[in-house]
């Protein structure tokens, strides 16, 4: 009879040991949060348990050049199993989790149970359409590998489709439209730029003749509002540079196959909507019987605790954690901080002692606007430019799990660079039309 | 107007040039045959199209390591518009044929009709079931991309649920079993095997304690019967050492998900069947009024033309070509040879001359076994083990269209080598259940 077995009848005391011996740590998801939770608990007297519903962890920073065609999924997938090898006290379970019973102290995932002592949520977040009409269906947000490989077969299929047109490709054809300013759709933007600037116009000589029109629509008066204005404003100079219209105050109303509608009347032709305007924390919180509160996130205590269940923390986007009463940008480094948090307080309280109030020691943020231009806000000056793309290049690369993957990444990144050539243009299997929601 | 338009309603004439100038040659399917006689075309006096469901050609001699989670797709896929780049009488168009009109010299492809002068037919060909109950639903063929991968995400899965399973794997969960004897249920069985005593057994508690067998069955009394029979007795020390259970005269009569039920009566719990017992030309050709003989192939002249069409040409899997009375074997260096010599014959054609009859120089045979072991045939001699290996790499490697492909198969190749590791272990997203058929 195996631990999680006997736990489903004799849920474990608080902060204390299973009656088989360690504590039991359920976390579940394997994102940054979950991951560097587990991580961190490396070494320390409990048994974890991580639970996913894929067997790797996805680079999601990167996670919009497989939409552009950049780079191919396992370039930014990483076996979790291979980065807990050397992690005696964790195990890893491929299950995608049913239900949570807080009160039984009980995780259905996969068709099994699993007891826990304590609990880290770090499920992540979903697209959020805000109700906009055929957003859902018809956009393709960027959250998962899958919306990657459905947007890129979906963008490379539209230029096919212009060739085999014979010289009269239909309208919104060539028309890209690209929802929401913040960090990833500008980088989508400027990514799908340079795929058409650079093997696009080699290889589809019918863009020579018709023009490719890639628009980004953000419903504020700038872009990358959580950065300074400078850095917005940069972004733009930028995008326009590289034949990005940027619109402002256009806010989306329906979306449709082949159009999207606007607040005032005006439709634009487009066969390609990418949905990059909102995330939420995952919907499952509240059936879980979570406490969720603004943008589907979990209000939680200072300590990532969730009320009156001290037992059960929640990490990264699932948490609607405040600071200087503002709720925390959901980007890896606030998932990396509380994941290693939540693991020392499940030690805490292991030991018997009160779980720790949790900050945000924001290290900066970056965005990269196309082939070799960035812009970046440390927490001493902001950075434009090529500087900005290069620390951005040596951030990204270094926090790539595995040797071998930073190898590859690098290599196709210096091949690219050098040869102005992108390699993943292939059509995969997998679904590919009628968005990726 | 097109060429391809105007000559829907005037269709060339035989061999002489479209009223446009020069010959309108068509080419269906990008696999070896079709992709060797365009690009073989490039410099004559013709106008090349080229046609295929994907844009992408596969070398299909490395399929079987997707399947075995040794490679990425992406490793041995390569864009069509990429190595037609810079042959300016060829295009390319990414569609399927859905219809052929030998009378009217027009074929349907995409939505879209495509008139001709010359026709090489190079659809390849399916897998064959010989009508085994279950084995289409259940079975996992392997011909294409898509089945490499459905197969690979289905066999990680199998682990992922006997981690799952703590302890009890049900019968069967465990167990793989490959039809057929042939270069690849042989190569597909040494690479599975190796998959197991390799990265899953670090990876997977589970298979220390609960066996993982692979069995290879064999309806007839030897292992690749296309070579010489100490090879095939080659590869069956080879793989028994390996722990493969190699079983002959073992007829498969019914597929179910869970298990094989051989003629006479025995049943063998199997979640896992790969079948690589078969293939015959792809069925399409019948319906376009193709003369189809044995296996599904085309019967064709000497000069690889359909009997009373000379303008339409057959090659590769799907030409049921005989040579010293035999048929040749559905494998690269048929298709290649027979492309080129179809090329060869357009031009003639298209001078007026008479086509020339086709004969296959056998470059010899190669099928690896595992890691470092593999048999050769060569025109002169045999070759078995480490020597043979080398030479497979060689070939295999020299063959990959593209530098960057090269590049990188090859240092996958030398890091799994030197680290006997692998990392394609991802299941990533793609319909992995029920076969692939």
């Amino acid at each position: 009879m195996s631990a999680s077995e006997r736990s489903i009848q004799t849920p474990g005391p608080l902060s204390g040991a299973s009656d088989a011996g360690a504590p039991r740590v359920l976390v579940l998801g394997a994102g940054f949060g979950g991951l560097w939770a587990t991580r961190a608990l490396a070494g320390a007297p409990v048994e974890v348990t991580l639970l996913d519903r894929h067997n790797y962890h996805t680079f999601y920073p990167l996670l919009y050049q497989i939409g552009a065609a950049e780079i191919d999924a396992t370039e930014i997938c990483y076996p979790v199993r291979k980065i807990l090898r050397d992690q005696p006290n964790a195990r890893f379970r491929m299950a995608e989790v049913e239900d949570v019973d807080l009160d039984a102290r009980r995780v259905e995932a996969g068709g099994a149970a699993y007891g826990y002592d304590h609990l880290v949520v770090a499920t992540g977040s979903d697209p959020h359409f805000f109700g906009v009409e055929g957003a859902e269906r018809h956009a393709f947000p960027l959250r998962e590998v899958e919306h990657g490989e459905a947007l890129r077969n979906h963008v490379l299929r539209r230029f096919e489709e212009a060739e085999a047109a014979d010289g009269a490709p239909r309208a919104g054809l060539l028309d890209f439209t690209v929802v929401g300013g913040g960090p990833t759709g500008v980088e989508y933007a400027g990514a799908l730029a340079e795929l058409v600037a650079g093997p696009i116009r080699k290889d589809y000589p019918v863009v020579r003749e018709h023009p490719v029109r890639i628009r980004l629509l953000e419903a504020q008066h700038r872009l990358l509002s959580s950065l300074p204005q400078e850095l917005g404003d940069y972004a733009r100079q930028r995008l326009e540079a590289m034949g990005v219209e940027v619109r402002f105050e256009a806010m989306v109303e329906r979306v449709e196959p082949d159009a999207v509608h606007l607040a005032g009347g005006e439709a634009i032709a487009t066969e390609t909507v990418v949905w990059t305007a909102g995330v939420r924390g995952a919907a499952a919180a509240e059936r879980w019987g979570l406490p969720v509160g603004r943008g589907g996130r979990v209000e939680v205590e200072p300590t990532l605790q969730v009320p009156g269940r001290p037992e059960v923390q929640v990490v990264g986007d699932m948490a609607g954690f405040r600071q200087d009463g503002e709720p925390l940008p959901m980007i890896a480094p606030v998932a990396i901080q509380q994941g290693e948090h939540a693991a020392e307080n499940v030690v805490r309280l292991a030991r018997g002692e009160e779980a720790c109030p949790f900050a945000y020691s924001d290290p900066g943020m970056l965005a990269t606007i196309g082939r070799n231009h960035a812009v970046a806000r440390t927490r001493w000056f902001t950075l434009t430019g090529f500087p900005a793309w290069v620390v951005w290049v040596l951030v990204h690369i270094a926090k790539l799990i595995g040797f071998r993957n930073r190898l590859v990444v690098m290599l196709t990144w210096a091949w690219d660079y050098f040869t102005y050539e992108r390699f993943s243009r292939l059509i995969l299997p997998g679904d590919d039309e009628d968005g990726g929601g």
